[in-house]
């Protein structure tokens, strides 16, 4: 926990907090925090700036906040990701909160399980903790959105036209196309197939759909890892 | 396992192989295969190329392999990594085996927590099992090699100016030193602190080793996504 995130319902007037439960045990067991010392905060979908602990009792505390600063900037990506299995996608979803991504298409494709759809991960009070998780992380406010579209082609056909038009379009594609660039083109939407990649129909359908096959070399990357390589060339 | 790897051990004549457990499992049952059909093939620490199954009873296939494809080309990366807690640790090994990385120093540091170096993990035959998945998954062939060094100024003051002499050398450091460069210089040296990051007695050391101190930015990602993302920038 980088970064204390307060939401709306913590605050008591306009500059003052109330915290308890998980964060409160934090700042007071992990961080040793009490009276007086400082913190660095944000708000969700909102500033980011510092907190004073004005009092501290068993199991609460109050911080006297001034939100003043910006959260810093987004990744020019939207990621579409077919849905890995749900202990993967939990630290996934943190990552890619983690390190600025802010709209995410979970799709389906052939090689997906269809179990994974069944997941309560998949919950929205769920989604919401990993990725608040990740805020806190990556010491940012601006909470991702993601999209479940349970139907592969409904989504390459109907929804993925609307957000691609005017962005740069790649589908991570282990031992086709060409090398992903070190500087790529942004704003991007970037695909990421499930383990044992997209399938051939699934590459031509997103390459009618504007989607340039990339790869990264002779190696085969798990999908978490091609998500973390793949973003990082978007970062700075 | 998008590769299956060999062992000398599994040879029984300069050309054939047999194969039982959990090669042959994955062969057999996950990708259905039978008599007469092809596999991606390696030996660890060898070529790679192709296997054609010539028998399978209940339990064992035997193979008959052709090799003659070098693995691919290393990352030009040694990794200097403070000891991570072994469920993160099992997934960086892997991780950093399967994106090509050939040479990393687990090292003490004042945030790592004293209990990790008595993990079970550590033990030769538990790294050997992570490393090999990592192979399995990125198709190569060419075990790392993992050092352990559980005291940090005798491995920064005697060990690494060994190896470090002529390389590029970087500490990722959150919120300190220069914009870590989008296309590095190699060969390089790369430390990575533990969630916390190295304290700034640390920093000063590495510093007078020749490690200049890097960040990413404002965000700060955890040790796991730090060492896929700053690996990813020498990939290709």
């Amino acid at each position: 926990m980088n970064l204390i995130l307060l939401d709306d319902d913590d605050f008591f007037d306009d500059n003052r907090v109330r915290i308890s439960g998980r964060r409160f045990d934090h700042i007071t067991t992990l961080l040793g925090k009490g009276k007086g010392d400082g913190l660095r905060i944000g708000q969700v979908n909102g500033l980011m700036g510092q907190g004073v602990i004005d009092s501290v009792d068993s199991a609460a505390l109050t911080l006297k906040v001034h939100l003043n600063e910006s959260p810093p900037a987004s990744l020019p990506v939207t990621l579409i990701l077919a849905l890995p299995r749900p202990k993967m996608l939990r630290r996934i979803l943190r990552t890619i909160s983690s390190i600025g991504v802010k709209s995410c298409y979970l799709i389906n494709s052939y090689r997906v399980d269809k179990s994974y759809w069944g997941s309560p991960l998949l919950a929205s009070p769920q989604l919401h903790e990993q990725l608040l998780l990740g805020l806190e992380q990556g010491c940012d406010t601006i909470l991702p959105h993601i999209h479940l579209c349970p139907r592969f082609r409904p989504f390459v056909e109907d929804e993925l036209p609307i957000f691609s038009s005017s962005t740069a379009n790649l589908v991570a594609h282990p031992g086709g196309g060409t090398p992903f660039p070190p500087q790529p083109q942004v704003p991007v939407c970037l695909a990421i197939g499930p383990e044992g990649g997209f399938i051939p129909y699934e590459i031509d359908q997103l390459g009618a759909a504007g989607f340039a096959p990339v790869h990264l070399g002779r190696r085969i990357l798990s999908v978490e890892t091609a998500v973390s390589v793949l973003l990082s060339r978007y970062i700075g």
